[in-house]
């Protein structure tokens, strides 16, 4: 039984998540959205929606509202390849962003921003981190995303023309105090790190990606494709990076998912304890459980049936909340380590089972991405949306906002 | 004739040229360096390095050891795209630099800063200056650079890839505090323009142009194309946008051409007068020496032959030096224009003649360059230097220099 001085111990420095959404401009997730989501979607909406595992978001009904005009929308999302493996807390907002992907039948870009990694870690190069990013790709590919509506990119191979363009554009707008502010930048910030937000911004601009949505000359439906909008799905711990980007996309806003140690620490590849990969063997992801998952139960099992245990600090039950779809199985589970009933060794089978089932998948599915799925996600080229690939973007020329490229 | 008044209200802000080389960690060039390079090459030195015009270096004895070695070397120099069409003064470099191509029988990569138009330069936009590029280069073009030997590229077209990582890890040595010294930034200033620098500096890196040097995998020969040596002619005005770049090229300097009203003035686009443009008609040219060209004639006929000229201020005599081929020639009106035997319309005349003959050829020259032309120079593809298409760069592996891409 994981003990709450392994807790304080944990390198990846555990905090309370500011889930406020007030704070961030954004709003909560409630039920008149999701029960809305149902309605124009005809999708029961994910159990991470339900539980408020996603809790808040900005403009994620008007983005219901293009939906149901027919018009498209895309999704972004990103990773910094900082490693060549991902762990189970990096698949969480990826997964979500590929249930939105079959839900709305969207095109999605994720960016790998193999740039970023190596100029804010002065001990990777770019080479190192555009490798990372193809080991990530794979990863990325493995949990479902649709081949006919996503594009991956590395920033490193993919970044130039169009995309370069909207960046220098918005550097244009920001100024060095903006991003020191924004960022904590100081004076002795390289200029690399000072510059990339502009990048980061512009990631969420449908003319960053001509290729995706037109084969005609670009510059002829320059109008119309400035005004797709974009959907980012996000952890609240990412929220920063986005500042201020002007079409402001949507957002949905998750919580992170906890570390082994529990109270608020994020999973971190530089901490194994802390973290079950998506490589992890059966037998690894039992051992990691049963050692270092905090549990919230008693300190043994005369106590635990007498006082019962505390299931909203208990790391396996907060898994749970992720992987158990079924609700009243959880509610099950909840009502039953509160009473005493439901031992933590039994909870953290529970778990256990969840996540080897989910990490197997994942590695079967890891199995079928050859060389040339990889290149497939990887080469520019129209994307499919609403099922629908001859359509092109409508066009709404005579509109009179200005235009980002 | 042209007043000193009219000198003072020139709007290009005429100062004395500081051409002192030691104060920029450069060597004068001198009568020994032209002697070696006449052995080396087999050409007489162009009339602007005998006169002094191209005046100081750095490390160009190195290019020549290069060149005797008969390894490979390259020209980068570049021009800032604020305008569609050129003056004379702006082709000063780009001649020298083509007269340099056809000496050493090497690769030109000539860099158009679309980018960096656009970001330092709030009116105008990417699509502009990336129009203005392309007449630049058709400009350029007329000029005489070898089509085997030359990539013309526009930033906003050209950069990512291998380009884009050199600036990325270039940024990762330079701060925030580095470049508001060197260029005069404060927080106030745009990110992009932070930025820039970096892409700058990496233009002068041979491995920022996989394309021009090998047909093979590129990581193979990253070893022995990193140490290929780079020469840049340039303006000593543009000194400072080479801020410390490593391996740091190698330099040639030039005074500015200076404006009709003299005085160390730069000719200006934006004031026409100013400047000849190399669009202007041999009547506009005409007009423009005998209107506008500062003279170091006396007040009148009478005087002018009593105390005599003073060519060293008179800009027809300072065009001379640029234009007339003929030491001799040159030598003869000097005298003579301070002897007071030449009158200022006399010299006037020969600066016409050259001139007009000057812009008209390029004109000749700027009729032929169509579209096709164009494609081919912009294209990234192989170069050819030395007269050798099938030599590739010497392998120098084993190398133990920290490389740069």
């Amino acid at each position: 039984m994981a003990s709450a001085t392994e807790a304080t111990v944990d390198a990846t420095q555990p905090h309370e998540q500011d889930i406020n959404p007030w704070k961030w401009n954004t709003q909560a997730i409630d039920q008149a959205l999701l029960e809305r989501f149902e309605r124009v979607t005809g999708r029961k909406p994910h159990r991470w929606l339900r539980r408020g595992l996603f809790f808040s978001h900005r403009d994620f009904d008007k983005i219901l509202d293009t939906y149901e005009r027919g018009e498209p929308f895309f999704l972004y999302t990103g990773r910094g390849p900082s490693t060549g493996s991902l762990h189970l807390g990096h698949t969480i907002p990826m997964q979500f962003t590929q249930w939105l992907q079959e839900c709305f039948d969207v095109p999605l870009v994720f960016m790998l921003t193999d740039d970023e990694k190596a100029i804010f870690n002065d001990s990777l190069t770019c080479e190192d981190t555009m490798r990372y990013a193809l080991d990530n790709a794979r990863d990325i590919i493995a949990l479902g995303f649709d081949p006919k509506k996503t594009f991956i990119y590395s920033d490193l191979k993919y970044l130039g023309n169009h995309f370069l363009m909207n960046a220098w554009e918005f550097s244009k707008l920001v100024t060095f105090n903006q991003v020191r502010g924004a960022f904590g930048f100081n004076e002795s910030t390289n200029i690399g790190r000072v510059f990339f937000p502009s990048v980061q911004c512009v990631a969420a601009f449908a003319t960053s990606y001509p290729e995706i949505w037109t084969d005609e000359p670009f510059q002829d439906r320059l109008a119309s494709i400035a005004r797709i909008p974009c959907l980012i799905p996000m952890v609240r711990d990412n929220a920063h990076r986005m500042h201020n980007p002007s079409p402001k996309p949507a957002l949905i806003h998750s919580k992170f998912l906890t570390a082994l140690q529990g109270a608020g620490g994020k999973m971190s590849s530089s901490n194994p304890n802390s973290a079950i990969f998506m490589s992890d063997t059966p037998k690894q992801i039992k051992n990691k459980i049963n050692r270092h998952a905090f549990s919230g139960g008693q300190v043994n099992l005369e106590e635990h049936r007498r006082l019962g245990g505390n299931p909203d600090v208990d790391v396996s039950y907060i898994y749970l909340t992720y992987f158990e779809d079924d609700d009243t199985k959880l509610a099950e589970a909840y009502k039953s380590y509160k009473q005493g009933t439901l031992l933590t060794g039994e909870l953290k089978k529970m778990a256990i089972d969840l996540l080897q089932e989910y990490v197997q998948q994942f590695q079967a599915r890891r199995e079928t991405v050859t060389d040339q799925v990889l290149e497939e996600f990887m080469r520019p080229r129209k994307l499919e949306w609403r099922g629908n690939p001859q359509r092109p973007p409508p066009d709404v020329s005579g509109a009179k906002d200005k235009i980002k490229r």
